[in-house]
């Protein structure tokens, strides 16, 4: 019999999981839109210092909270607080979202007596409009004064970063060890803009592990390349996006290499997990369709042909439909500028993991014969493509939406 | 005074405007769905012996008939004929495929008394399915009995390769020299996977210059650059992409180093003005968007941001919008792999080319008090954006529509 290496808290509160850490989520109408019962501002805080670990987007344009956030990992220094709003990114606001940022990190770190180098920052919504910095003060006043443990702050705290998504997104994972108890705390915002390779998106994990902040980042990257670099919605990846660490030790337990093993996994699927919910609750989305290639010439080879088919808009388009149009899907592994050898490539639908594969091409020709299990299998909510190039052993996994009409007109204007 | 080198006109009949090219399109019912009105089988002829250029598509995989194509140009052969069926791309469908092909350019080798190696095939429609081979060979022995020099000819066959397009694409023009009149037409079909790179689409382009192989496949594979290859509809690139031209030399005008200017700026123009037509009938778009982008490090570079503006969803969605989402562009930008410093970055709106562009992102800030300038912009069926990286020489044109609810509704079941 397996033992888990940890254990799902079915109704962890996200943030405040973990010993030692508060959180607050409150409303401050970044959007000017009059909803004050719209939550849009949170703050994540721990008394005691937290190492940190953080992954930002590749974008080669960065917001400001990005910049800023950067700045913190590089310093090195001991960590305290991360603080996020929703409702705008503070991206393309140019010296002007860097005074506005740093005085959202000052604001924190005056409140919270501590200093604002200690303080991470997050914002996301809509590009180029500078942040309404008297709502945004008023928000941070509130929200400091609101901060607790209870399951409720850290809900609150995941409601306030939530835009276009339509559910709250809390994760929460215990690591039972002969030393104590390790908690691993997660919360995210995703639905828009979500690409594999970035998964642009947010994304704060509290732990009470004490570990090196090495060894944490370290950990964290690899986590984020099976999880949010492993998701796609709609191609975009975002000027925000970022992945944020906080471990504060408060559960006296030391993640070294004895206990790496164990937290990694718990890590992994706290990561997982919320990735799985940000591609779930993509833009009025209605299907998730996990791609699985094997047989190519690298891993990369592999995850071009996953991105190829999981972002060709005709693939998605078909998904929505429950079209088992499996030629568009060739199409686009051929277009992704992979190696492909058409008389070496097969591919299978699949129900789930404890279905059988049912073939739709092998041999240079489709299999017409199983058509009405292809349709069954691309109705379902969820389901799997298995494609085999049949030239190495380059294998890579993506968690791709549909596109649908909603999506477009949700998007058309904002 | 500037003189224009070839003459466009208008009411040209596509591919038998020049001398000595008969055309044909005729119904088969192709699809099988009992449309017997629906043309879907286009033969184009020319008694005379013809040279030939031809592009195909880049996907790995390829259709049958762009196997056969690429052979027929291998063999440096004279041609005589194209034939072509929409309803059926004849991909991913195997041996069978391959044996189905040859008989088409066989069965027309045998009605005009060619060599098999002399015609070219052509097929576009979805993929994966074997064609309906007794309908076709019906298809092709009507369409062979019918070939004509008339307008009307021309107009079949062009109608004839169309598939989800709702208007048919014809062109024509002449180049007026001391030695006679060199005449060019033009057919073209494209609407679905329409893709810069690619153009996911077939163009026939028939020309009574007499002109040599070689000098033809240079100035036809530059043509393709600025014009197909400079179109984005949905990102996808299709199995069956080809571009033929045929120089039948029956003007007795001949092209050589003396002509070649005169003559490239006319297939250029019949290759844009055909691009054109394509996108501007993307499936379901409303708008047709050129993006200019310069400044960029490289050409190469410039193309990278094109390419990750103009295939954007969140870009495609807003314009279909009518909203003027600068963020979502400079967002795209940002991650199209190109080198961008975002201090260095401008961005214009602009109505047409006689109009001023406006500006909306300089100095790392939005030009908001232009916003009620752009939505005007923006609410055209046709605008440019302009966008300088001030990092270099590189630049990049390419047309891009806008991604409506009808196109999803449209692709979503076949």
């Amino acid at each position: 019999m397996e033992i888990s290496p940890f254990v799902v808290v079915s109704d962890a509160p996200g943030a405040v999981f973990p010993k030692g850490f508060l959180a607050s989520g409150v409303s401050c109408d970044v959007r000017g839109q009059g909803h004050t019962n719209r939550l849009d501002m949170a703050v994540i805080y721990s008394q005691k210092p937290c190492v940190s670990a953080s992954v930002y987007t590749r974008n080669a344009i960065v917001a400001a909270p990005v910049k800023w956030c950067r700045e913190v990992r590089a310093s090195g220094k001991p960590v305290h607080a991360i603080v996020a709003n929703s409702g705008n990114a503070n991206a393309c606001t140019g010296p002007q979202g860097i005074e506005d940022n740093r005085a959202m990190a000052r604001q924190i770190g005056e409140a919270l007596q501590i200093d604002e180098g200690a303080v991470f920052v997050a914002s996301t919504g809509r590009i180029g409009r500078v942040l309404p910095m008297n709502r945004i003060r008023g928000g941070i006043e509130v929200a400091v004064s609101q901060l607790g443990t209870e399951p409720a702050h850290g809900l609150a705290a995941a409601d306030a970063i939530l835009t276009s998504d339509t559910r709250r997104k809390v994760v929460g994972v215990e690591v039972r060890t002969n030393e104590g108890i390790i908690r691993i705390g997660g919360m995210a915002k995703g639905a828009g803009m979500i690409e594999p390779g970035m998964a642009t998106m947010l994304a704060f994990i509290t732990t009470d592990a004490k570990i090196a902040p090495e060894r944490l980042q370290r950990l964290l990257q690899s986590s984020v390349d099976a999880s949010f670099n492993a998701i796609t919605v709609d191609g975009d990846m975002s000027t925000n996006d970022t992945v944020i660490v906080l471990a504060n030790g408060a559960s006296g337990v030391v993640v070294e290499d004895a206990l790496e093993t164990e937290f990694v996994a718990a890590l992994n699927y706290v990561c997982e997990r919320l990735a799985r919910k940000i591609v779930g609750d993509g833009e009025k989305i209605t299907k998730v369709v996990e791609l699985r290639i094997a047989g190519a010439k690298s891993d990369a080879e592999a995850e071009k042909v996953a991105r190829a088919v999981g972002n060709s808009l005709l693939v998605k388009s078909s998904w929505f439909g429950g079209d088992p149009n499996w030629g568009r899907i060739l199409d686009a592994a051929g277009y992704s500028g992979a190696e492909i050898v058409e008389e070496q490539l097969t591919m299978a639908y699949r129900a789930d993991d404890n279905a059988p594969p049912v073939l739709a091409f092998a041999d240079s020709t489709g299999c017409d014969e199983n058509l009405a299990q292809w349709k069954e299998i691309v109705a379902r909510k969820e389901f799997i493509i298995e494609l085999d190039l049949g030239l190495g052993e380059g294998a890579a996994r993506l968690w791709a939406s549909d596109l649908t009409e909603g999506y477009v007109n949700f998007n058309k204007a904002e």
